[in-house]
C-alpha cells in the first residue's frame, strides 16, 4: 500500500514536471515568434520624430471632419478610437454614402506594420493618411483645399508652426499627414493577456488559450501571422492552398497586383495584423465574414490546406481573443473654429 | 493755471464717476436679464436624477454609432463635442446621405433650454434623444432594433442594470434616452468672458464688448434672448417685423405650427440660445447664413424692425463672441464589443 502511494506520488510529480516543461517550451516558442505591444511608440522610419506637439496637432486633425469635402467625415469615422480602431462596416462608407472597395483596417497598433493598406501601397502612416483624404469614395478632398482650410484657422497655423519649427511653410498637406502619423503612433494597445504571457506570466493564458496558441504555431498560422502585430509585415496570395469563394475574394480586386503589376502578386494581400481581432469584424478585405470562428476556418482551408476540428478552432479563437489589449484613452479635442476664409462644406 | 488744472481734474473725476456709474448700471442691468452658465448640471425636471452611472452609460450611447441602422451615425456625428456641439452643416446629413430639414442645434448647455428642437416639440433632452434615432433621414433605426442591439452586448446590459437599479427590464429605449440626457446635461460651457462679467468682473469685457451688450439690451435683442442660455425658453414668429427671404425662411417649414396646429404659431420657432454662437454657424433653422454679422442684421430687421449701423452690429458681434465658454473635456469611450446576437448594420 505504501509502495503504491509512492508510485502515485512519483507519477504525479512526473506529470507535473512534464507539463511544466511543455509550458516553458510553449512560452519560449511563442517568445521566439511574437513580441509584446510596446507601451510607447517605436521610432518612426525615415528619421521622422514624434513630439508632443505633433501628437496634439495630429489628434486635432484625426478628429476634424473639415479635412473632408463635406465636413462630415474624419479619420475617426472609419477608424473609431471607441470601436477597436475600425468602423465595423463590410467596406467603408464615404462621401455621398459611397461604398468603398475594401474593409477598413484598424488604426490601433498600425504603426507596427511594415506597410499600410490591404495592398501595402503606403510605406508608412504618413503616406497612408494622404489617401483617404483624397479618395472620391472617402473624404473626397484635395490637398490644395485642405491646405486652404487649415491656413484659414489661426489656431491650426500656430500649431503647425510649433509642431514643425523652423519650416518656412509649415501648414501643408505633407505635414498634416506627418502630424496624423505621430498621433496614430500613440494608438497602441499594450497589456493584452498574450502580452503578459510573452513577458513571462504563465497564468495570463488559460489552458484552452494555450492550446490555441500551440495550434496557432504548430498548424502554421504563425508562419505568416507573427511579430508584435501577428501580421502586417508580409504579403500572401489569398487562396494559396484553395481559392475562397468569389464573395470573399471578389475577382475584380487583385490586391497587391494593382501596386506592383507583377503576375505573382495577383490576389496577394498584406497578412492581416491580428491584434484586437475580436473587436474588428467583419473580416477579410471584402468584409464578408462576421464570425471569427468562420474566418479561422477559411484561413485554414485557403492558406494552409487543412481542416480544423471544432475543438481546434475553438481553442484558436480563444487564443485570438487574448490579443485584445488596453484600448487607448483619448480626450476628445476641442477643434479650432473656422473663419470667413475657410472653404465651406460641399455635401453634394 | 492752477485753477485750470483743478477744473480739469474735477471734470475728469466727473467723467470717471459717470463711466463708473454707467458701468455699474450696465452690469446690474445685465445681471437682471442673464445668468451665468453653471459649473455642474441643474436638477432635471420630472424628478429624474443624474448619477455618475447614468452619465457614463450615456456617454457610451452618445458616441455609439450602433444606435443607428447603418452603424455610421452617432449623436456625436451631428452634435460634435469638438465643434461647439454641432455639425457645421446647413442641415444635417443622415442615413443614405439624406439631407435633413433643419440645422442641428448645439447640444452644449442644451439642458438649460425650456424645450428641445427648433419647434420645441420635445419637452426635455430624453424626449429629444428618441427623435433622431428613429428619424428616417437621421439614424433611421427603430426602438425595438435598438433594444435588441443593446441587449446583445453584456457590458451594456450590466451598465443599464447599474444605472437603473431595481428595474425589472432596465435595457429599454426610454432608459437609453434618459442616460443620454444625463450625459448631455454635463455638456456645459461655463466661464465665458460674459459669465465672468455677470459674476462681477468688470474687466472681463472690453469697452467694445460692453457697448455690444448695452445695444443687445437697449435695442431689444434681450427681450427674447435672455436667461442663462440667452434664448431657448420661448417662441417667436420669424419675421414678426419684416418677413425674411424665402431662402432663409422656406415656406414649407411652418415651425411650431407643426406641433400645435394653431395659426398663431405659423412660422414661429424657438428663440435660439446664443451661447457659443460664434462656434456654431451656419445660422437659423435653415442654416443659410454663415456670417454672424449678417445673422445679426437679419434679426434686427426681421424681429425688431430696425437697421443697425455697421458700428452697432460690430459691437453686438463682439459681445456675442464673449458667450464662448470653456468647452467640455470628454474622454472618448471604449465601446462594448458586439456579439453574435447583435443585429448587423444595414447601409442601403
Amino acid at each position: 500500500m505504501k509502495k503504491r502511494v509512492l508510485y502515485l506520488a512519483l507519477a504525479m510529480s512526473a506529470v507535473y514536471s512534464s507539463t511544466s516543461f511543455a509550458e516553458d517550451t510553449l512560452m519560449e516558442q511563442a517568445q521566439s515568434q511574437f513580441k509584446p505591444i510596446p507601451n510607447s511608440p517605436p521610432a518612426l522610419r525615415n528619421g521622422k520624430t514624434i513630439t508632443p506637439e505633433k501628437i496634439e496637432l495630429g489628434k486635432w486633425l484625426y478628429f476634424d471632419p473639415r479635412l473632408s469635402k463635406s465636413w462630415l467625415i474624419s479619420c475617426n469615422t472609419c477608424h473609431s478610437i471607441g470601436l477597436g480602431g475600425v468602423d465595423l462596416e463590410q467596406t467603408s462608407i464615404g462621401h455621398g454614402w459611397a461604398k468603398g472597395p475594401r474593409n477598413a483596417p484598424t488604426v490601433l497598433n498600425s504603426v507596427l506594420n511594415a506597410t499600410q493598406f490591404w495592398d501595402g501601397r503606403a510605406k508608412d502612416l504618413a503616406a497612408q493618411a494622404q489617401g483617404p483624404v483624397q479618395a472620391g469614395v472617402e473624404m473626397n478632398n484635395t490637398p490644395a483645399r485642405v491646405e486652404r482650410t487649415l491656413r484659414s484657422m489661426p489656431a491650426y497655423v500656430e500649431s503647425f508652426k510649433i509642431a514643425f519649427p523652423g519650416e518656412n511653410n509649415p501648414v501643408n498637406f505633407d505635414n498634416m499627414a506627418k502630424a496624423i502619423e505621430a498621433f496614430e503612433a500613440t494608438l497602441l494597445t499594450p497589456n493584452a493577456p498574450f502580452d503578459q504571457y510573452l513577458k513571462g506570466d504563465n497564468s495570463a493564458l488559460t489552458d484552452n488559450e494555450k492550446s490555441g496558441l500551440k495550434l496557432f504555431m504548430d498548424k502554421g498560422c504563425s508562419s505568416c501571422h507573427n511579430g508584435a502585430n501577428l501580421g502586417g509585415d508580409s504579403y500572401r496570395i489569398f487562396g494559396v492552398a484553395e481559392k475562397p469563394s468569389n464573395k470573399i475574394l471578389p475577382e475584380k480586386d487583385k490586391g497587391r497586383f494593382n501596386v506592383t503589376k507583377k503576375s505573382e502578386d495577383e490576389y496577394a494581400f498584406r497578412v492581416s495584423p491580428l491584434r484586437n481581432i475580436a473587436l474588428t469584424p467583419p473580416y477579410f478585405h471584402s468584409g464578408q465574414v462576421w464570425d471569427l470562428k468562420e474566418a479561422v476556418d477559411i484561413m485554414a482551408t485557403t492558406q494552409l490546406g487543412i481542416h480544423l476540428t471544432d475543438k481546434e478552432n475553438t481553442s484558436i479563437v480563444a487564443f485570438l481573443k487574448t490579443l485584445t489589449g488596453d484600448q487607448p484613452k483619448v480626450e476628445y479635442p476641442t477643434l479650432p473654429p473656422q473663419t470667413k476664409g475657410t472653404p465651406l462644406p460641399i455635401t453634394n
